[in-house]
């Protein structure tokens, strides 16, 4: 029911007792009756809040996670390949080694030690970084979103990959940006196509603000813009004044040979990356971190303060400590192993068992394969038919701000073993031949 | 120096390589000249990044920890209270029992048998709460922003208590919001006062949208809100249409007798709750939580979503595991008496030690101490001589939105030894007897 605003307060003497005269005030005695009147939350919600809408995705993983379904949908990494015995001993070290900080208030930059050892990571994909440069973040997604903050007002233009990263989608339009994505072929994005989105952009008078990219092993294609491309897009990407966010979860799950050089590698100063250790050693700790020149790192941490004080010290001395005494670059070698295989069962299956008229992307790292269906059909209609049969996917419209991809949809093999994908595509490829 | 945005890319012809085709990037060699064009990021600023600057409060914190200098600024709780080997020991066996659970991404709203638990703390308070209505948070802080974002438009007011927590101060001016602070006394904010507030706000057509309130060991006067006046503040809100964002952190940390009962207990329609076991466990595991009407707490979630996927699983089960297999409600009586004999040796040394003119508040719980100067004189000023004397405080004016507070300060005793604080007050009470 809707509360009278217009009913004015009765006026009532209030005593107003010194602190030895107030009576002690027991939990158990209700100081009034307590009040059922239901409040209509609707008419006190912001703008934004009326805008928040469940994501087509997020609602999915609920439903495929029930029993006797092979969820191809989520991208969680398998954490049972890290020794538990291992990780317990790090976490009880930190406490009892380091407790007075770990079980304290921190920085909202981030712990000065952990940060050090980031630059060590970024350094396999030719990164110089100073700590001063970096921020730790709660995920890659808080850093998502203190970059919105900090950087997009209501009505800003974001150009990103079409596909790209739904969860980037979201949080980019919460903070009333327009998304605008370009066309990409098996290398990633057109640089050409790139070059006119943001003439385009230009002329209208909504210049692109910057350009989101996941340069390599692409969520949700897979994709892995080679070296040539990538000088490419920062020369784009210069020319026009548009600044450059580099989401790079999954470069050093590389399957053969180096790590990819990122692009902040060769324009630090244009370029923010965004990197986690979410997909390298466990999502549960929600370590991540954003690298960025110091006057956007600086007003980075001002919204972090806002946004939550400090991070979890446990979490990042826990990471800390990982890096510190663990053979980690022997693990990351162990992890690719790993993934590398579920790609191969799940591309062994798709090629035995997928009709004519369906392709897909070869990934050379991460967690993700992007399947085209035959012309004419939708994967959104399919989806509850691949529940039914014991399959989730997710359809491509999830990654396109403008209902685009229902001929696509998204296959993840981080999770399952690889008897699981087997089954999961061949269950798949059956609702997709029926439906032929 | 400024981007020439007019500068059109050159035409270039593109190589759009087949996966096969692609070249692997080394990260060791560079794709391009590595670019030392610095780029001016203010012009890239949104309007809220443009807004946001240094806290002075937080600034002083950095200062205040230098050594030699007794800190009686930061509210830092006493961490060494907790047994290391006991938390080190709830953190291993949350990794090895529920590795497969603590590593990995949770849920936005959090942990389910955590939310049960934190019901049970709730209840201690008189409130009847459901775990479907509570969302884990990072600490209490996450709640304010979350709730910023989901309840206020630029332009929308806020009331608070004269004066009130700093950074909630901070984050309801982030969100772009006016806050108008109504005046206290010694039992908390004035019932009448604050009725007055919101018939005035109404007639200049910006109604206030919510009354942030820190009813109970308030940051940072430590008043406590009496059963009586509880029931009426609830009374004016209601009259008003104003909802209620009641943040609690120190609630369970009375000297005497029984906990407050909360004002959540008897208006949960109209109430948003805010707890934290970043006083009563550990802050460096980021542990709080919000407490809604279901309407609410799915807005919240959403927001949750794009601010951070979720919460730390770890420290979520770490906290469910503590308050499973620890006599939590014993050891919150110790951390009780240890903070009570912390305030006790704060009052000492003030009627030991203060001039004539210098009053302050008497806590019945939490962690802070209001001090009122002689007329005159101004805790700015008298902070440079402080810290030289070796002491530091918060100058009261960081508590107002609109530069009042100049005759106060806040001092806390939750975190140094009472041998530190009684020298503390002494060097404090010299530099204001210097200043008289």
């Amino acid at each position: 029911m809707r509360l009278p605003t217009e009913l004015k307060p009765r006026p009532v003497p209030v005593p107003v007792p010194a602190p030895a005269a107030v009576a002690p005030v027991s939990a158990t005695a209700p100081v009034s009756v307590s009040v059922s009147v239901s409040v209509s939350w609707e008419r006190y919600f912001s703008r934004s809040a009326h805008a928040m809408v469940p994501s087509e995705v997020r609602s999915l993983f609920s439903v495929a996670a029930r029993p006797g379904i092979v969820s191809l949908a989520g991208g969680m990494p398998d954490v049972s390949a890290l020794p538990p015995d291992t990780m317990a001993g790090i976490v009880a070290d930190v406490v009892r080694e380091h407790g007075a900080t770990a079980l304290q208030y921190g920085s909202a930059q981030g712990d000065p030690g952990l940060r050090e050892r980031i630059c060590s990571v970024m350094a396999l994909e030719g990164i110089s970084a100073r700590p001063e440069d970096v921020m730790v973040t709660v995920g890659s997604q808080q850093a998502l979103d203190l970059l919105a903050r900090v950087l997009l007002d209501p009505g800003d233009t974001v150009v990103a990959e079409g596909p790209t990263y739904v969860t980037a989608l979201g949080t980019f339009k919460a903070a009333g940006a327009r998304v605008v994505q370009v066309a990409m072929d098996r290398a990633g994005v057109v640089p050409d196509e790139l070059a006119a989105a943001f003439r385009r952009l230009a002329a209208e008078g909504r210049p692109a603000k910057f350009f989101y990219t996941v340069p390599t092993f692409q969520n949700p294609t897979g994709a892995t813009v080679p070296a040539g491309r990538r000088a490419r897009i920062l020369e784009v990407c210069r020319a026009a004044g548009v600044l450059v966010v580099e989401d790079n979860p999954y470069g050093l799950l590389h399957y053969d040979g180096e790590p990819t050089r990122a692009l902040a590698a060769d324009d630090p100063e244009r370029v923010v990356y965004l990197g986690s250790f979410s997909k390298t050693l466990a999502p549960g700790l929600r370590v991540g971190w954003v690298h960025a020149p110091a006057a956007l790192t600086a007003k980075l941490v001002l919204a972090a303060e806002s946004a939550m004080l400090s991070h979890s010290a446990l979490a990042q001395l826990t990471v800390d400590r990982y890096l510190r005494t663990q053979p980690w670059r022997e693990r990351l070698a162990d992890f690719r192993a790993g993934y590398r295989a579920r790609r191969d069962a799940m591309l062994r299956a798709l090629s035995a068992s997928m009709p004519a008229g369906v392709s897909w992307t070869v990934p050379d790292g991460g967690f993700f394969i992007w399947l085209t269906l035959p012309e004419g059909m939708d994967s959104r209609e399919l989806l509850p038919h691949a529940l039914a049969a014991g399959v989730a996917f997710v359809p491509g419209t999830g990654f396109y701000a403008d209902g685009r991809g229902a001929r696509h949809l998204r296959l993840s093999f981080s999770y399952p073993p690889a008897e699981r994908i087997d089954e999961g595509v061949r269950r798949l490829a059956a609702v997709i031949t029926a439906h032929l």
